[in-house]
């Protein structure tokens, strides 16, 4: 067996990225036994690292080869990036797409087992004139399923859509869009070893709708939806009432709960997994991980940024990279 | 100064009601100096206490009298209703509505300070005939600006709608219905010694709308509302990303968070308040709590319920009378 093999990406010079990453990568994120492939500039590493006190001197890596345990870099240059920008920043964002595209290619090419990208600045690749919204949406272009879903030590949870506006959001709470993601999250979490398997839907309206008396969605949309699942042998039970589904799934490692719409999913996990909260997309030929917060800009440099996010992506990447090996 | 004077009602006999209220009045929730009238049958009463074995020979409330700090019974007889009744039951949903009516009348009459009602059943009080669903929705009928607030010893949130359709409840996300609400919400914190002061008001779409990119009701209607209102002193801010606004409230006793809908506010207040939180009706000439849970007859007569949110609802109602005399 080789070992998991695993891409880092540096996120944006001028933002917390690279010294969550270079933290994570010293102590408490890797996972004996794994090969981790840092991507970003050389220069960019080694001025990050020297302002940490960190380790940055990390070998080449020898992309395609046979690789082995340990940390490697693979250089993708930046020149015009700089890591005192702390503000979106048209380089800066030129360079974070390119870290984050070199490890795409290398998973796509089979070359990793998973990345873990450190936040990116959505405003800084629209000044770089980069089409994409973010991480995810331009893995949803390569890959259509993809799903978001979120992991914390206590909660789990996927989307059924994630950004747009609440009142279109509610237009895709149909049994055909229903059934297509539960079909996708099936998918996604099957190659999970240890992974979830239970998936637990909420309704949409005030105590799941209160047979009919708050609401028909519950009963003409989601209903039909999770029994024809059912009928699939999917493991999917609801709908259960918004305001405790959450509560049902704390510290019950198997289940995952579908949220119907952003915030339905989004408000209980940063309340109850802030700091530790993990993302990661679902239904690609690999694994993706990453942190759940930004760019912190305005506490950028300053080197009180807080990893235990990063760790936790990093982590568990590796958990399900090795199940995937 | 006389003692602040709290109402008590039984709930359903058929469901935790009476059990929590006995229990709170045992030991946890009275707080000394204050007088404590339990509403309700006092065969129910007394049976209850012998099957808990708490005390239950409280002596008879002289209504209207000048009283003193202790525990009394004010009769309201049920001889239809039965303890055993684990379920929805006309007689139990009328009894409950009785113990309610004649709290509610009480306080009307300046006899009591506050009222702390335990759970009764909205299908038991249909099958009684009666036409509003729960103790809040009698309310709202008496005092049109009562809004439903919760309460946890960590959070504070108040909703705009609650028993409403998402898709419905959308729809008074505009700027009249906001500043009405803005405005009902300070003049019920206002009587509150102690209470929050400050109204955080989430955005209603992901990240608040990101400048439009992801919904409008923020800059159309949310903001000129914040606005409005703060123009006539009102102390509130927002809209915040609703994903963070409830972080951002957490063990602020100063905040209270203006949820938009239902499970906007009570997803992460029952993550988080689980067990200890309050419900309390604003607006009204007296305080009105209750603990937040219902009767959960699958546990009732089994000596098992968890008093820890109907303490935390007579501490609060002693709290917020002490502030009124």
């Amino acid at each position: 067996m080789t070992a998991p093999r695993i891409g880092l990406t540096l996120g944006d010079p001028g933002g917390v990225g690279p010294e969550v990453a270079l933290k994570a990568l010293a102590g408490g994120g890797p996972v004996p036994g794994v090969e981790y492939v840092l991507f970003g500039d050389p220069r960019l590493v080694a001025e990050e690292a020297r302002a940490l006190s960190l380790p940055g001197d990390f070998g080449p890596w020898r992309e395609g080869l046979p690789g082995g345990p340990g940390i490697f870099l693979r250089e993708v240059a930046a020149p015009a990036a700089d890591r005192t920008r702390h503000r979106p920043d048209p380089a800066n964002g030129e360079a974070s797409f390119r870290f984050f595209e070199a490890a795409v290619a290398a998973a796509r090419g089979g070359l990793l087992d998973a990345i873990v990208t450190a936040p990116v600045s959505k405003a800084g690749w629209g000044q770089a004139g980069l089409a994409w919204r973010g991480h995810t949406d331009f893995l949803e272009g390569l890959y259509p399923g993809a799903i978001m879903s979120f992991w914390s030590p206590r909660l789990r949870m996927a989307l059924l859509s994630h950004h747009l506006p609440l009142s279109e959001a509610l237009g895709l709470v149909r049994r055909g869009p229903l059934l297509d993601f539960f079909r996708a999250l099936r998918r996604g979490l099957a190659g999970l070893e240890g992974g979830p398997r239970e998936i637990l839907v909420p309704g949409l309206n005030p105590h799941a709708g209160e047979g009919g008396r708050l609401g028909r969605e519950e009963d003409d949309e989601i209903r039909p939806a999770v029994e024809a699942a059912r009928a699939e042998g999917i493991l999917v039970s609801g709908p259960f009432p918004p305001d405790t589904v959450f509560l049902r799934a704390l510290d019950r490692p198997g289940t995952m709960v579908a949220a119907l719409y952003h915030d339905q999913g989004l408000i209980p996990f940063k309340l109850e997994g802030f700091a530790t909260g993990v993302n990661a997309t679902l239904g690609l030929p690999f694994v993706r991980t990453s942190p759940d917060h930004g760019t912190a800009f305005d506490i950028a440099g300053k080197g009180v940024a807080d990893p235990r996010s990063m760790i936790e992506a990093v982590r568990l990447a590796a958990r399900f990279s090795a199940s995937a090996s």
